[in-house]
């Protein structure tokens, strides 16, 4: 491996934190995942990624042309450096940068896991050579992030592209921030599976998912479900993908970007979702948009696309320098 | 007036075409407005603002120090240099930088009504020294200027920030783009008059309003009454700034905002509107933005914030040179 060639990404995530070293291209040299354990603190978690990556250097990776170090964390911040009362973690503040100083001097950058995510797509995926796109993750939530001339919409707090929190249903259901209506209620794992129990207790379809509780069901099993014909599983997935339409044709409205690029659990449901997402996003277009803005499915491999989101940020950023 | 410092402004809506010669401070050395008439076409219209404009040279105006041309126009495209099939003037797509160069040799820049009061809001108004911060235009209709790191978002077909047609109420009222539910429906010297009538026809309060046709109704009037104390009409009000102070905290999750600026006639409604506009804002904002973003009134002089943002357009490219 070329000596300064090199970043490592990490990715903190509710349950598993992963982390990889990623050169220019792309390529991951060396990877792991561990248990983020947040219950441990943050200092803990990150004390054990070096101890891991400090082992790693038999596998004879040379530390010292690592460049720098890109984070991807839910509220990571990339103004303050600090991850900021993230969901699912119980943290308050952490400053990431400087945790992180006690074993790198090389530069550092934090944003959340949906920023990360759309520079991956910008530098090893479907938004190569792009300018001006959204990136939209689906995952137990829905995330956004901008990229607007080639560079993140990071707004005058460091936090812009909150796109799980635009409104979409006035008095809806409620969001764990505390308000209604939010577009990740019904758009997201979680909002699949909402939707679903809404619709079973709205018609009166035979479903094999009236055999389902709430606390059991999980978005792939109504993947599944739908994929063998069952006609309401089928229905929650329409609805979802009006909701989605609808949002990403607002989205159009205010950002007359090139595309959009859906990533995540639910993104890769294919046509049975995507189908509908275009549908209804060509039904709620502005006529001036209409057939100009390409949706489109991401291109990063699944298993590591955390870790090249999180390298990505990093490249961008010495790329500056 | 120095040389080479100078610009010449022109706005053109509907009904009047404002056009006026505007120094760096935003001091307007000579102006005027001529009637539209847009049913003579573009180019007509060209022909009687440099006609207009060489009649004034007897006034001492040196046009050779003309630095270059600032347009504002309904649906002004800044990549095209075109006004793409504008609402309300009856043309198709009118290439307006290239009927300019009829008459001058200097940079011509176009852009909708809105970005320029953005712009104007940011040289000369209340926007001075912002990078980040949204202008939200309230006329007949509603637009939207963003401005992010101090420049204008434009996307990638030049015709961002279209707020006016964001969906706030999915299925609601009919809206001239036709589709349904779009924020100017609702937030608009229009819309505040479709409300009167739909609480017209919910409620039985007393109200002056039940005195006045439809076609008679001016927003002013709703004003005047709402002023005098009548319960319906200030139920209008605050209807309206329901809708907008949750449109806004939309608009500050996606763009994390330092300030959003309101230009124009209902802007000018004062503490009738913005009180309840910031109440629902602050009420519909997420947690981590609360007590963050201001809301500002525009504090561009009403009669003169088109030229000065049509002049301001073109000084903000002038300075890219």
């Amino acid at each position: 491996m070329k000596k300064s060639e090199i970043v490592l990404g990490i990715d903190i995530g509710g349950t598993n934190t992963a982390f990889g070293l990623v050169d220019r291209s792309g390529k991951i040299w060396t990877k792991d995942s561990i248990p983020t354990r947040p219950q441990e603190g943050a200092e803990a978690l990150f004390e054990r990624i070096f101890t891991n990556l400090n082992s790693m250097k038999s596998r004879q990776i040379d530390f010292e042309a690592v460049k720098g170090i890109g984070i991807g964390a839910p509220n990571g911040n990339f103004f303050s450096g600090k991850i900021e009362d993230p969901p699912n973690l119980g943290w308050d503040y952490i400053n990431a940068v400087e945790l992180v100083k006690k074993y790198s001097a090389r530069p550092v950058k934090v944003t959340n896991d949906a920023n990360a995510a759309a520079l991956g797509e910008l530098r090893f995926g479907a938004a190569k050579n792009m300018k001006n796109f959204i990136e939209i993750t689906l995952g137990t939530g829905l995330g956004g992030g901008i990229v607007i001339n080639g560079e993140i919409l990071y707004g005058h707090f460091g936090n812009a592209g909150e796109l799980g929190h635009i409104n979409v249903i006035p008095g809806g259901r409620l969001c764990n921030c505390g308000r209604k209506g939010c577009l990740e209620t019904y758009v997201s794992a979680e909002g699949l599976k909402r939707t679903v129990y809404e619709l079973l207790a709205e018609s009166t379809h035979a479903s094999e998912l009236r055999n389902v509780s709430f606390r059991e069901l999980e978005a792939h099993r109504i993947y599944d479900i739908a994929l063998q014909g069952d006609v309401l599983a089928k229905q929650a997935f329409e609805f979802t993908g009006r909701i989605l339409g609808r949002a990403l044709a607002d989205l159009t409205a205010v950002f007359a970007p090139q595309a959009i690029v859906l990533f995540g659990g639910m993104a890769q449901a294919g046509s049975l979702l995507m189908d509908y997402v275009q549908k209804y996003f060509d039904e709620y277009s502005l006529p001036i948009f209409k057939n100009k803005v390409r949706l489109l499915l991401s291109a990063l491999p699944s298993g590591d696309a955390a870790i090249l989101g999180a390298a990505a940020l990093i490249w961008h950023e010495l790329n500056h320098y």
